[in-house]
């Protein structure tokens, strides 16, 4: 094994940094993976740019990167699950396995859970990185690394549609038109939805969301009246949503979604924006509306990876653009821009351990 | 049959007058009820003093009054459940049967119900009234006629507690102490909730609730420290609360809620105040705290009233004042000033229909 | 309106006759409906040949047909969902509105259904039949009245996939490849299970089930040995089946949905057949697996109408025969050797109501 | 610390024996418990008959008991949540940690579950004993040692009515007042169940569960006639039962269960008798009742421990013997019999451990 680690470490806001770290010792239940695909996240680029998100703040040096996928390249002891070779998407979160959340089935909920570049856990935009081998998913060989490494986001949008109990015969309205909206938008087609409408800000971003599968779009303006747009989404739709998801978690789209949902429906706030907000809550809680947020994803990487397998959804599309590890900065910069949709990080060259090209 | 049919009109907003109404004519699917006991609601004072409660508006005169009890006068031709001289307690509102509300059992959010002393629809608290006969429950001889009224605020209690799915093992906050308040703590602590800690800005309150079977209590100041309170709850409780119950919906208890329920709880919003709140909403769903409110009841009079006539709830310490009919205006005012629990209003003389005498 | 209204009725078992019958009166809530199409039903064979279905039985003649779907003729007083010229379907049954199963949401459950061709219920082909206005579902002009009938089998398919809560990432066992195993095939997909293998003991069956989007099937036997179909259900499905759907309820495939489910997963039982079964009940339920039953199909037929007009499932292939009402007794006899899927007749000359041609 | 490890050890059938064994070391996540009250469970009595227990055979000598409590004695180095003299129940299952089942909140289907006196796991009928540190619960000074034996059995009531959801309102039908019997029927009446109606052959146990609070009961005989059963079922407890809990799993318990549970309810089997049942299925299905089995108990620990710590039910009475582990055979002895209802063996004097005494 070389001992070349080449590792993305951010040392204090806008200071990330290509150094060499040691390569870890895996234990009895771990897997030592050389690292594939790492693709960029909001929350990365909040990171680097401000040293914290939501209350998580960096206060030591951190590796970057938690959308990823990798090969197996050495197992532990009691491993059964993979074996060296083994083409894997990782699941970025490793639970306590004590406490009452994880023995509830909510392990994302619980306190003690170790995430991948969230302060002060390291992340895994490095050459080598172990994990639990349980919390590793084995790709089929028609699957690429880029799609493991997409498996994250598109949890996210699993999860929310989990949570919101989409299914068959259900209007879905989803706010935001980024890359947890549009994972939202596949989800919710996957799972039977009858019709998806989806806002942005951006006609660029409903453009392409048109071209993914929503049924309809509104593009909203930063002085688009509220009742106007209720009446807009009842019209577009032809119904009231059953089900809301707010990818943006901002003002406007969490009012939106509160007003515009039909009686005894659900609203999913997946994006969190400011600590406090203004809302008209008893128009939505006086019609039993249910307010939902969602934490990350708990148990639905075998659910992302097998609607990815069975071909139910089309991530590749949301790929706008690759850059080598060596060229890490040069991909964060273009992630901050917000020009294109994922930037997705090769820590080996492309297509190195995709049977089929990506 | 006597043509006395003394009626509590409300004219328009402080006009509160009782005279003469025709006794209603019924149809094959209604009763016609001689009145026994009504219960003022926070909405009948609402609706006496400012002629409006939430988004209804008092445009014409309204009989008031909606939590009530009577006694079967006369029935119509396909009536089955009940004969004359039944005493009944009444379900007041009567939904349309064909809508998809109806149909899905949330009959409660069925956009045509017919709701007493909801404007436009009349209210009960008049000597004779009709209501849909499947809408009123047979009350066993040793449930008295003011606890048949009363099932009322318990409905919204049990509401309350079965949208937050308490159930043993649960630790409990109810916020507010007030009739609805207690109606929370009775119930919760009837499905097995293993400590309800109630809150309130009056000690008084408090006491009452102490002795009506909450495990701890809380006053709360309005120069409160919410982060304080919070980790009083914490203690009181010993446990962070796995159900919110804000009987309240003001800022503060809503606020307190959201911050105190325990990661993948669930806060159920009871009370409404202020249309726009300003509040720590991602606090709560990051953690994926759920949030829903209830709108009156649903399939919860049987409930409630089994509860009752198991002994499994006491409701009538809640009666703080009897007055009759003709004393309604005195009623009203003494429901006004809060300084009771709950103000029952008789039609008929006092233990009229009680086998025993409340 | 013309005078003729031929009528399938059944006089006793194997006695079933074209006769004329007055054309109904309707009330202020139904609509008179002229009928176009109407599919046969293995419980219609049954009432003809044998007088009984389960533990209905025919004591009076019965007019056939409850899978439909017809004209808006004549609207009642107070219909406000329907005009005349409508095209629709009909859901056949009509529950009582007033009980506790109506008032809960499973009116499907209601012990007063009245239900099409069930006894002593007349059904539906026939020239003219009137029906509840809210039981109509108006279609899309690019619906055709023969999908319009077929939403009854449909329904059922949704209804079994709800009970066993289908979704995405669900390994699915579907039990008998006849038109509900096929619908409950169609609907699984459509909610985005992750595979679905199909048994039948047709080998012919089978290829149409996989022509339909079945991902494997599965030849049983009568001598098939039990463990090792309980093994080829894993091996083809590639995991233990989330739910298994019984659209058989004999014997041999009630033992193997509750032997080869995933413990914690589901049964749902669609088909009935013997009245006593003896079954390896402690071998399911010590694993948790849930067994559930169902009954025709409740709110689902505006679930089943979204999926056929968003081209989610495609149930056109399943139209194997079609007679016009003349031949009725033509189609029966087709439907009774059990050599097609679906046989429809056509109350007025095909295609007189579809916009676009079936 | 005394090196006396006395020890009740099954060789094979009927070949119980006391032994010395050497005292386990414990690994960081364990704690050594000096064992205190050990309750005989029927499965003991089975193995110690026959060798076996449902598909679980005695192929090695194994230690008994499962049903216990006892004070923590050392403690692993990564243990938190107990110190060195707690006083803990413990719940005798400890699961991989690493499977879907324990991932998804059902670790007592886990495969791998190591779970005491189930061969070939050893349990814990011994002076000193080795525990999953999370799996031990400690208990408050006012509960007693043999209520902490008696959390198992109760967990075993509290996971079957929670898998029934019996709550407030429900009638509940309880098959076999055994020990499980009754901890169902003490947990549905602390769930807030309206009647609880209990079934046995024997009249004597009906009249212990009278006095533990069956709202009725009803003496089954081996001749009793089925459908009568049924209709004195629905008489007794003024309702068809929402739920019913078999805790026999003899052929005329489930069948009385799925015949008289209320359309739409829930049939909770709970005891295991024959492998083969034969059933009226479609009796119960075609009404959607549903069927659901249990498996030993889930995250119930906990809230058995906050209800008998509550003081919600009482456990106290169903102790009718106790024996020092010296004479453990003559324990096994009388639990054979069958005339008592729970026997306990102190591994330690009465009441060593008990701040109150028993």
């Amino acid at each position: 094994m070389s001992k070349d680690n080449l590792t993305a470490l951010l040392y204090k806001p806008k200071d990330l940094k290509l150094v060499q770290t040691p390569i870890p010792e895996i234990s009895e239940d771990e897997v030592l993976l050389r690292m594939d695909c790492v693709g960029i996240c909001g929350s990365d680029v909040h990171y680097w740019q401000t040293g914290q998100c939501g209350h998580f703040v960096l206060k030591e040096p951190m590796i970057m990167g938690h959308e990823a996928s990798g090969v197996v390249a050495k197992i532990g002891s009691k491993v059964r699950n993979l074996k060296v070779g083994d083409r894997v998407a990782i699941e970025p979160g490793v639970p306590c396995r004590y406490c009452e959340f994880c023995k509830t089935g909510r392990y994302h909920l619980c306190p003690d859970i170790v995430f991948c570049a969230t302060p002060p856990v390291h992340g895994n935009l490095v050459r080598y990185y172990k994990h639990a081998a349980d919390f590793c998913y084995k790709l089929p060989d028609h699957v690429s690394m880029e799609e493991g490494a997409l498996l994250e986001p598109l949890s996210v949008g699993v999860h929310a549609c989990r949570r919101g109990k989409v299914t068959a015969g259900d209007h879905v309205l989803v706010l935001g038109a980024g890359p947890i909206g549009l994972m939202i938008l596949l989800t919710a087609k996957a799972m039977g939805a009858s019709k998806v409408l989806i806002t942005d800000v951006l006609q660029s971003r409903l453009d392409f969301a048109k071209k993914m599968g929503a049924d309809s779009t509104l593009l909203v303006k930063p002085d688009s009246n509220e009742a106007e747009l209720v009446k807009k989404v009842h019209e577009l739709l032809g119904n009231h949503p059953d089900v809301s998801l707010d990818a943006c978690g901002v003002s406007a789209t969490t009012r939106l979604s509160l007003l515009a949902t039909k009686s005894g429906g659900t609203v999913v706030i997946v994006g969190m924006g400011a600590s406090e907000l203004t809302l008209p809550l008893a128009a939505a809680v006086a019609r039993e509306v249910d307010i939902k947020g969602i934490f990350r994803y708990v148990n639905e990487y075998p659910i992302a990876l097998s609607m990815l397998a069975n071909g139910q959804v089309n991530v590749k599309p949301l790929v706008s653009h690759h850059f080598d590890i060596e060229q890490t900065l040069e991909a964060y910069e273009i992630a901050r821009r917000g020009t294109g949709i994922k930037v997705m990080i090769h820590v080996q060259p492309r297509d190195t351990n995709n049977p089929n090209k990506f």
